[in-house]
């Protein structure tokens, strides 16, 4: 295997000129230079041993990734586009930590990353207690912030790649207004993201915007884990129960994301609810299990390969530019119609 | 906040004895001293950095998994077990990188995570080719082997834990063949990985055994990424429309994973075949979508949080017991009876 001392023979130079060409550090150097020692690279097939050559240059070709919980395939489906974006486009790997949705773990965790010489983390989070973040980006950590709405009354600390969750919540409740529903009900799990919030927001604000005006209930199931991601089923399937006993029970309902939506789908049934004869149902995320429910679940989809690919261009941008300015990246979801949503049969007004 | 030199002035000893103690190197301290720097700590109510802390004895409070895809909730919830009872029993933190199914990503992120400074690295990985993995084990880094059968030829270069993939194919079959099946398919990816062939000849081996003897039939549906796992529930689809239209059709099918069997599901619904009046369905993994399918999917249930536990124990002890010697444990998969198999009608035998 060639070496880097092997490419400095053959192009006549010292071993430090071909490290600041692989390195991009050419401002100093003649084009004559630099192309001889390119030649010589290719000569020899050199293949430049990534991390030792990043660690010389305190860049390590990695980088960071906290999200709540990869037992939710949204975010696991994320980060597998991240890193294939990372892989495929710039050799950059991605390490992925979960934070269970607890302020106190994502600061550790994020400290743990920094500590390991990372210097881009990209943190899928929504929760409100962001000074772990701020206090990182201030001393130099490269911040990316996934699906969070920045604080405009705050100067922007970071870049923040977000969907409008606002308008996904708006555009699920006017799908099934758009279908003649008048009672909707929209089902989240306890405890307060921006995400969540926003989506709700967009939620009520489409229904009162609606006329005739539209009946609204929001089902908040507690969790019985603070670490909610793995019986998100289950909270859709409790749902289901309180929206079959209802005698005037709602005929179209949203739930904040797609493994509700399944939980849901499936209490409905345990209710002999059909859906959606009986009850329309949507989800949020587009995880690839809706495109096999029964029935195949309307769901608002994400441009998920769009985000994962502005988030690395947003990493290398700020590796390879220093005190690039923080920026903002909003993406707009799509309703994706399956077969959940069926217009509303006045009958079922209760 | 104190600091360890608060303990140590206190306890009237030396920082450095301070940090002796809470690094178990106790072998040369007086009792006493070790009690007055107990209670010094105690009394300060002393949190040391562990990160700090750790970084000085080299020994980050951090282990490494590598995993083929998040995308698969199967490998996500594993994850999330392992840095569950990592972070509350140990107070260790997990870092997840995806590798695609490739030896070669596998092989660069293993060295990413020792360039690190990461001395164990879970492998969640059925390739063949395992020779990275030897070779980090004898430069000294813990490798724990998750879901492959140690090669009984060689002696053991690592630590594996698995379950028995073997008795989960067999496991499977036999409950169809209890059914009354006399005609099973077995529906897999293209690629040959250890655990796949492992579970269909155990499935194989089944059919082998029963009297009167069973037809198979292994459906291998060809994927068209090198990285499979997004792809899983579009795989059972394409095979439904194989079992549909073959007019011997077979009566009972063994999906490899649930995800397969999510999307056969929805394909036989496609073709107007109920489940399991027409074809009986058994799943593998028990990921949470399943309690929820329609109907809800029969399928083999790995013990996941004993093994996450067996795996961490087994980390800690390599790192608090430098020449513990490589062990094997294998667990035992259940048949988890949910709705997707019923007794075979002689009628559909074509």
């Amino acid at each position: 295997m060639p070496t880097i001392q092997d490419v400095a023979r053959l192009a006549r130079v010292s071993p430090s000129s071909v490290s600041n060409a692989l390195n991009g550090r050419t401002q100093r150097m003649r084009q004559e230079t630099f192309e001889r020692i390119q030649k010589a690279i290719k000569q020899l097939n050199y293949q430049p041993n990534q991390i030792a050559r990043h660690l010389k240059t305190g860049q390590l070709p990695i980088l960071g990734m906290l999200v709540p919980s990869t037992a939710n395939p949204s975010f696991g489906e994320l980060a597998v586009a991240i890193e294939s974006v990372a892989q495929k486009m710039y050799n950059y790997r991605l390490l992925v930590c979960n934070t269970q949705r607890d302020t106190a773990i994502e600061s550790a965790m994020l400290n743990d990353l920094i500590s390991l010489g990372i210097k881009v983390v990209i943190v899928n989070s929504s929760l409100a207690d962001t000074a772990h973040l701020s206090l990182a980006a201030k001393k130099g950590v490269t911040i990316i912030s996934y699906d969070t709405r920045p604080d405009s009354m705050t100067p922007l600390p970071y870049d923040h790649v977000y969907p409008d969750s606002h308008m996904t919540g708006w555009l699920a409740a006017n799908h099934l207004i758009a279908h003649g529903h008048q009672h909707l009900a929209l089902v989240k799990p306890a405890g307060r993201t921006i995400s969540r919030h926003e989506k709700t927001a967009g939620f009520i604000h489409a229904a009162h915007m609606a006329r005739p005006k539209i009946k609204t209930t929001i089902i908040e199931v507690p969790t019985t884990q603070s670490y909610g991601d793995t019986e998100l089923g289950k909270i859709g399937f409790e749902a289901a129960h309180e929206i079959a006993i209802n005698p005037s029970r709602p005929t179209g309902v949203v739930a904040i994301n797609d493994m509700i939506a399944i939980g849901l789908m499936a209490g409905l049934r345990q209710h002999n609810l059909q859906i959606p004869r009986d009850v329309s149902v949507i989800g949020m995320d587009n995880i690839p299990t809706t495109e096999f429910t029964w029935p195949p679940l309307t769901t608002m989809a994400m441009p998920v390969q769009a985000m994962a690919t502005t988030i690395v261009e947003r990493a290398l941008q700020h590796i390879q530019t220093p005190h690039t300015l923080p920026d903002v990246f909003c993406f707009t979801p799509t309703l994706l119609e399956r077969q959940s949503v069926s217009t509303a049969l006045s009958s079922h007004e209760g």
